[in-house]
């Protein structure tokens, strides 16, 4: 049956993504949060059946009998995978995740208020916050990607929000329920609400499993969505999901949902109600990817460092010491894509604290992974 | 081949959008903007096709090759239906329409200006713009429905933008260019920025032609998409065009892409490239079913007075002066629905000028029409 990853470069290239359209054919993409997998039998069967019968109008209200259809497919995925009992009836569907978590933090923090982030972090966290007027506030993770308590603790003190990333974008680090207990405690002693994007929660692939917010902060408001995990970019929408002492969304205005697409509703609900083994093959792919990446590193680049992800799908690789970059003051990502012909993430994008790293993208075959690998390790193992 | 329109009432219960899921099963609706339409081949095949190949990532940005396909086909379109030459190169797509009208809303006015708009229209309109932090400002249309100068340019007095729907919905009135010029020279006057939702393009019915607004306001910026005229508000997605002398959308942020969904770019491009002949058909209907309001209310409820839209599939009927309303201070569109079981939408929802109006969806078969019509003159006919 193989692996959803088992689709060529040839075929890749036909696509019309971003991923596949940005550089130049000799140059191998392995930046932007795309997966070069095969769709999910069923998302393709949901989506046909919507667009031949004419299904493309405007998804139905929370007033509707229709209007909890998404959040209850996420809800028997989240009992299932995180053993989570989600409160259907007080979730929200927003257009997608970072304009559903910028609503929320409208809500529970006015214009000129302090946000707080924890760089190296998603580059549209600080964008999108500060396109809402919100000042940002960093608490960067301490050296080994966790959260660093007394760091939030001082960004906390005049902080009114804080956008947490659980799984963490991009060092895959998975918060742990003493840690959250932890922010949550702090948080209050603040007065800050916790946002928390939790789009990655699917993706855990280590030994620990994925704790949501909600559960352990009650006040806190999560938001959740197919569109990564299921490679769904490109049909968006997401769900905000209240922890039981968070009654915020209650006051989301109305017109927030019109940007939610119907399509991409009935997308979701297919993935999260028949994605189960798709997406463990996924995963045990993501894990064998990720010795991959162990063993290319160990072996012919031991100057660069990574911690193994506990979940997504991607490598973050402090590579400040190898050959290539020590010393010379240049972006590792410039150098990979000018003369590795290798598009990454540049770290510094991720905030100063992702100086002298890349993002790397595993989701793709072990083809692609080794040329990427090959690339990556024969560009930064030369002397500049 | 018959008309898009033959879909016959089970078939439509059966989509799970929120047209046919709002209200009770005895309930006709002939409210929201969604079209009783089969879909056009060339969509169902193209996102078909996208699905498959697994092409459902993020869109191309402006900076790839592939960044201007949606203006290109847009561009296609605009030339051949409206004769009008798109500066695709300085587009910029958005999340939808209403998103991308805000967003522009943002680049052209600061938090606590005011913008003007024209009700009766869109109910959005007016909540958009506040949750934006903007003071609404009217100029309501005239009796006849068209743009009040007078009011106009009273209301541009200390304002900083205008939110122009051209067609304007609920009244389908088309602008002349006579019109937009005389609005253009106010704007001028007022230092006033001129920003239309022009979403309804597609759908003129009657004998004049669409004129698009940048091409006699010249630092209009318009925003178009194939959602409404091709049924495909589930696959949301629209483009920013600016005039020859609006260069603002240079300065809209790179965030603003991220919610672009790549497969209803998708769509759309199908629908502009290959849905002349359908459009064409939808037109010849919608003509055809104004007729039949026109043939329903003057033998029938002569009471009632409406315009003949020269666009959009609504009819806009006043109905202050009809046996059921006159007198009684009822919400008609409330008599319909608890007295006729027919949903359609209530007039005051679109400013307080739309007191003794329902809106009417006439993009259905006509055996849907003839029940509407029927449910909406039986009710309206009798006495309180």
């Amino acid at each position: 049956m193989g692996s959803p990853f088992d689709v060529p470069v040839a075929e890749l290239r036909r696509r019309t993504s971003l991923k596949w359209h940005t550089y130049p054919q000799d140059v191998l993409p392995a930046f932007v949060a795309e997966m070069d997998v095969r769709p999910l039998d069923a998302v393709v069967s949901a989506v046909h059946g919507a667009l031949l019968s004419g299904d493309t109008g405007y998804e139905a209200g929370p007033a509707s009998p229709r209007g909890t259809a998404y959040a209850e497919a996420f809800a028997d995925f989240a009992s299932r995978h995180h053993g989570w009992d989600v409160p259907v009836d007080r979730t929200r569907l927003v257009p997608d995740v970072m304009l559903g978590a910028v609503e929320v933090i409208r809500l529970v923090s006015a214009p000129g208020d302090a946000v707080v982030i924890n760089p190296p972090v998603y580059p549209p966290f600080r964008s999108f916050l500060e396109h809402a007027g919100r000042r940002v506030v960093t608490a960067p993770l301490t050296p080994a990607g966790r959260l660093d308590l007394d760091a939030l603790d001082r960004a906390f003190a005049g902080a009114r929000a804080y956008l947490l990333c659980h799984p963490h974008n991009p060092t895959g680090t998975l918060h742990t329920a003493d840690e959250l207990r932890a922010v949550g405690d702090l948080a209050t002693r603040h007065g800050v609400r916790v946002v928390a994007d939790e789009i990655h929660a699917p993706l855990f692939v280590g030994d620990e499993a994925f704790v949501p917010t909600t559960t352990v902060i009650p006040d806190a408001i999560a938001l959740h969505s197919a569109s990564k995990a299921f490679n769904l970019a490109g049909l968006k929408t997401a769900v905000a999901v209240p922890g039981p002492a968070a009654d915020d969304l209650t006051h989301l205005p109305e017109i927030v949902g019109h940007g939610v697409s119907h399509v991409a509703s009935i997308a979701h609900q297919a993935a999260y109600r028949h994605g189960h083994a798709w997406l463990a093959d996924v995963r045990a792919s993501i894990r064998r990817h990720q010795q991959m990446v162990d063993d290319a590193l160990t072996e012919r680049l031991p100057s660069a460092r990574w911690r193994r992800p506990e979940a997504t799908y991607f490598a973050w690789l402090d590579v400040r010491d190898t050959p290539a970059v020590a010393g010379s003051g240049t972006d590792p990502a410039r150098l990979l894509l000018h003369r590795g012909r290798l598009a990454v993430n540049p770290g510094p994008t991720f905030g100063d604290e992702g100086a002298g790293h890349v993002r790397l993208n595993l989701a793709t075959s072990p083809e692609i992974l080794a040329d990427a690998l090959d690339r990556l390790v024969t560009t930064l193992a030369a002397r500049a």
